[in-house]
């Protein structure tokens, strides 16, 4: 068995996580926000397994974020109760499922137009009405209405609808834009007060700007996932510190066809090739002054130019990945450790859920 | 069930192939190796599903390419005899399962440096002795030795430990550098020709430029994976046409915030960031104007300023994937379809082998 392996012992490539360093992350975010008063449901996407979600609940979340049906069906399996899907759901299949689940969980999903609206109110009845959010565009370029007044159009159709009830508002929303997301939450509250439509939930989200939620005081809860784990684009964001990143895929050197060139065996199959604005894929924690100029699937290619020690074949290097959750997606197992031993192996329960 | 159904019923995103399509580039390359009287093995790194090696065998090619031990075990457990895995292979753990490999199939592996040569020649003795490829860096700038010397080096390294047999070269090429191949190549043989070393496989590969292979007389095979179902880089590089491409991911219109943005449910997990050189994520079959200008993980952007019609919310779209090597390992199976009707569905059985 792997428990009380070194992790540099482990085939790789392997993605492992410091569970010291993640226990820490829960607990710092969720003094938070504790400490400003504000729910906090953690999104699955990061990690996708039951039993991290739960140390999630039992430091004080309050319920958990999913972004698909299929997702939200293995952590309603594994017994979770409190469920908020964040993407706009469509087709009769689908919808069956979503109805399935509804009897079975507190469920909460968004929407942002009317044919998602429609849809919804058509599979769904008064004897058990599905809660839906506004999802708003304040500022990110994604999905979401554009306008308060927008929302409010929106929330009407939904109040309409016996099978639906209007729960409340949601962003996604650009880091480091507080300013922007409380004006337009703060005038969409007022105009459906204004219109008699209760508004329970008043949903901010993000991990790059998670300790600035305060400056959203109209929210009423933050979703973040990539907290749990952190990652360099987190670092970059001035979120944490690299020594807070819980997350390395450990690699080992292959090949070194030149004096200034490394080959891992983490390419994109292991890493994947989201830059996330960075103009290479990982941070090298053991030769941090090399870099990661390009990927295949299965090769990492490595510049040690400007790296005064040159790694040899058969060594092992962490990395610290641009971006943690897609990380998760390609893996089937993550494997835990504390010091470098390893402590257990989860499986990725909700990996590869896209529909 | 889901045969018989069109595939524009599915739930998205899903990644269809069609049937008619795939068998036709299956074919057309063989054929044309047949013509130049080269030997083909297809790199099953584009599908990870034995029934489709079993079609392009049963076509006429060799054997299979594989790129890890893990992927190898799956094609030797459904049947596969004859596998070149293509990557340095380090570690006991690895080595011990490389063995158990040797025993069951007609085994070839790679390396280009003495720390695996050294490796494999103490895992492996003379009873059953393992086919040892030496890797060329012929221009791309990943593995392998860098001069015909360096090669007939370590080809002697290989032939004289008594559990290797140096059975040939190999290169991954940079495309469109036939001719850089082939001088490494001729100078190679003839300097192992006259150290008395017999060369029996001189292995070629890449699939953006397959129909150029007989440019490089002294090969004595190609390898090739992205071929069978073509993908959008290799409509760029002049392999093919875009009606030649075999996978589309099909995925539904979830939103249309403003009169020029479309958001897609296929994200960065089904399409993956892999940009390849593009500036966009894919082509919109319906939609030839339309741009997927950014990826999150489960939300593609399209900017639709340049494309006259404009998709409705519910609609489902076809997208031919920048890469499609990449977005097999993010699905637990492909859908097939003739004329648009589903014919079966398969696990990608060697999804996420990454050891």
């Amino acid at each position: 068995m792997t428990v009380g392996l070194s992790i540099f012992d482990l085939l790789t490539p392997v993605a492992v996580i410091d569970e010291t360093i993640m226990e820490t992350n829960i607990k710092v975010a969720q003094e938070y926000f504790n400490r400003i008063g504000r729910n906090f449901r953690p999104h699955i996407k990061t990690h996708k397994i039951p039993a991290l979600a739960a140390l999630q609940l039992a430091a004080g979340a309050k319920g958990i974020n999913c972004q698909k049906v299929s997702e939200a069906e293995v952590f309603a399996d594994a017994g979770f109760k409190d469920i908020l899907i964040t993407f706009n759901l469509l087709g009769a299949a689908r919808l069956d499922r979503l109805k399935a689940l509804n009897s079975k969980v507190d469920l909460q999903v968004v929407a942002d137009n009317t044919v998602v609206v429609d849809g919804l109110a058509e599979s769904f009845d008064k004897a058990q009405p599905l809660k839906v959010l506004v999802e708003c565009d304040t500022g990110a370029g994604r999905n979401g209405v554009q306008s308060p007044a927008a929302a409010v159009e929106l929330a009407k159709r939904i109040a309409e609808r016996s099978g639906l009830k209007f729960h409340g508002i949601l962003t996604y929303p650009k880091p480091s834009s507080e300013a922007d997301v409380e004006a337009f939450f703060a005038e969409t509250v007022a105009l459906l007060k204004e219109e008699g439509l209760a508004c329970a939930v008043v949903s901010h989200g993000g991990s790059p700007s998670l300790f600035d939620s305060d400056l959203v005081p109209s929210a009423t809860e933050h979703r973040a996932g990539t907290y749990i784990f952190n990652d360099r684009s987190l670092v970059r964001a001035g979120m944490c510190d690299m020594d807070d990143c819980a997350m390395n895929v450990i690699a080992t050197v292959v090949s070194r066809p030149t004096e200034t060139r490394a080959v891992l065996d983490s390419g994109s199959k292991a890493l994947t090739s989201d830059l996330l604005g960075f103009s290479d894929h990982g941070h090298i924690v053991d030769y941090p002054d090399a870099s990661i100029v390009s990927l295949s699937e299965e090769h990492a290619v490595v510049d040690l130019s400007r790296s005064e020690r040159k790694p040899q074949v058969g060594e092992r290097v962490r990395i610290i990945p641009n971006h943690t959750c897609v990380v998760t997606n390609l893996f089937d197992r993550l494997v835990f450790h504390r010091n470098g031993v390893v402590t257990r192996m989860e499986p990725v329960a909700a990996r590869g859920q896209v529909v």
